[in-house]
């Protein structure tokens, strides 16, 4: 018969749970993967979540338990467990298994009594580690997924773009995205050098869902690398993705080096100019504005001919002409990627692409594509 | 031709046109009711825009413009409008109609050329008061309309349901709304004896739109009655909306006077065991819970063969004994709909409406219906 008795803080197993609980898809067909299964040992209780894409194991370790009093396991559905521990009240809540596969959730004047599953249906998750993480800094961890991950692509006709390209090779970890419109590209060194080059793609929503688990906190972000997965574990946290298979694009040359017009902004002047003249146009026409830039004055503007025509303009000293058309849209994602009081807008001809970067941080590049009008 | 110019702070005009907006319609067939109208003249701005169900008008006074140099009108779509002057820095904007319909709006940096509407084609909408409106406290009439909006109907097989109903007898202000399955009750006296009585059905989004709108000052609401309308003005804005035409349902007579068990509970701990019991519940099954009371003991319940069971309980003394079921959202909504720490459920048997209330205030009542279970 399976047991599994104990008691645990409110708190403590909501903030396990909420992680946990984004591993279940709300669209999953296979029954056990909408449950979340408990597995209480002897160092602590697991919980753990599948939706086959990703992977979650939380753990609360024995001393942060109130009390254990016999060990085991079952599977109740996700969607009830997480919604009932939230509204209890901020007290010790007991939790026990009878009758086979019934759960008990109690507290002094609440029992919920709950149809669990048998936890030997629920898949065997393969959850080890290598030896040899790549570790880096929380922080950092999260700029490299949010500087990025707008970037890829939304649509699945080339399921490879929806993915975020992780290359290594010695000290070095290169993030790119693109969506073969804007590419984003981030560098950041890593303590040690790794024997074996990488290069994976990992599916961005996956890892968007990962960083709304980072705290802002010092922890580190361990990632253990397999040619078919990749396992991220934070804290008490194991994350678990699959890779897209394929052969990322080569994107190295892609990137202009040298630029006719280096054009340093404020970012907030900037962002605010061409948020305002996207305002007159539509995803219809890639939300496309114009950018003129004459001896002393850069100037952003949009027509529509049906709603009519905005014009923003900033003061600014420059040698050189350019008039270019853009998607508003993606430069306005591409300069809030930059959390720095300037950006540097990089061009040469109306055709070639425009890149976005900082003079005092070089980690991050962004691209966008010119949009050809007539 | 038509002209208009005048200079207003961005965030004077944005308040303005944030009201005034509540009454486009996004799916208005109409194109002239997409838009907003401008009218400058003598005493100041003024704001309309209409669906046809409701029409607001708000107004800028001349001292609160920054400067006004021609008079006129003019009328501009009214998602665009409202977005740009949004965006626009917190500074002076100038308006100024040029060419026949076009309208500029500017700052030292921004120049919008928008494609406006001739103003002679937007309604007239007739917005004259009467000598002698009903003069509501502004706090009182946001609770009047929230605490009984809810119980209103979302179907509209009975139209008039979806509306609240208002009547006026000498000092008299009783309010009414019910969906068939419960009912809330409001009475407030008013300052003077209106002459002839009053019974209207106003409909109930109108209503929530236009609490929507109100600060949290001691300005007052004027209600102002017509045969086949109500304008409301509040401050600078005038609100009028239609009425649902028909007889309102006599509920008199619905509400039970005395009552076999009255159990006065904390308005926390009733909410929270019908909370929680709630959600083994379904929308399929009406939310259904059960009361059971005993000598010594309330008892919240629900069952759900498939998810389970949930008990909720509480100490209570008592020497009355009843086993009620009734929609735990209803329940919610009523147990909510006061503002107090405690409240009083009044029953007789399974079988007679449930009422609620508060011992120390008396104009409030909420009804819901018992569900019959097997």
């Amino acid at each position: 018969m399976i047991k599994m008795k104990f008691k645990v803080k409110k708190e403590i197993l909501l903030e396990s749970l909420n992680n946990t609980a984004r591993a279940i898809s709300t669209k999953n067909l296979i029954p056990i993967l909408t449950g979340i299964k408990f597995e209480l040992k002897e160092d602590g209780l697991y919980l753990y979540a599948s939706d086959t894409d990703v992977s979650i194991r939380s753990f609360i370790s024995k001393d942060k338990l109130t009390s254990t009093s016999e060990l085991g396991s079952i599977v109740i559905g996700g969607k009830y467990i997480v919604e009932i521990i939230r509204k209890l009240p901020n007290t010790d809540i007991s939790i026990e298994v009878i009758d086979g596969y019934k759960l008990i959730v109690s507290t002094d004047n609440t029992e919920f009594n709950l149809n669990g599953i048998n936890p030997n249906e629920f898949p065997n998750l393969d959850l080890d580690e290598t030896k040899e993480p790549i570790v880096v800094n929380n922080g950092i961890f999260k700029d490299i997924i949010n500087q990025t991950v707008f970037a890829t692509s939304q649509s699945e006709t080339r399921p490879l773009l929806t993915g975020i390209n992780f290359k290594l090779s010695g000290n070095s970890f290169e993030v790119l995205a693109t969506d073969s419109y804007r590419l984003a590209r981030k560098y950041v060194e890593i303590d040690k050098d790794i024997e074996n080059e990488v290069n994976i793609v990992v599916p961005g929503k996956n890892l968007l869902e990962l960083t709304k688990m980072l705290d802002d906190d010092t922890a580190s972000v361990e990632m253990h690398l397999f040619s078919n997965k990749i396992l991220f574990k934070y804290k008490n946290i194991v994350f678990l993705s699959r890779l897209l298979s394929g052969t990322y694009p080569t994107t190295s040359n892609i990137i202009p080096k040298d630029f006719n017009i280096e054009l340093e902004c404020k970012f907030d002047d900037l962002f605010n100019m061409i948020d305002r003249a996207s305002l007159l146009t539509s995803d219809r026409e890639k939300n496309t504005v114009k950018l003129t830039l004459t001896k002393d004055e850069l100037m952003i503007s949009s027509n529509s001919p049906e709603i009519g025509r905005v014009e923003e303009k900033m003061n600014i000293s420059s040698d050189k002409e350019i008039n270019i058309s853009f998607s508003s849209k993606f430069m306005l994602d591409a300069i809030k990627s930059f959390n720095k009081e300037k950006v540097v807008l990089c061009m040469n001809n109306d055709s070639s692409p425009i890149v976005i970067k900082n003079n005092e941080d070089s980690s991050l590049v962004q691209l966008v594509l010119p949009i050809k009008t007539c």
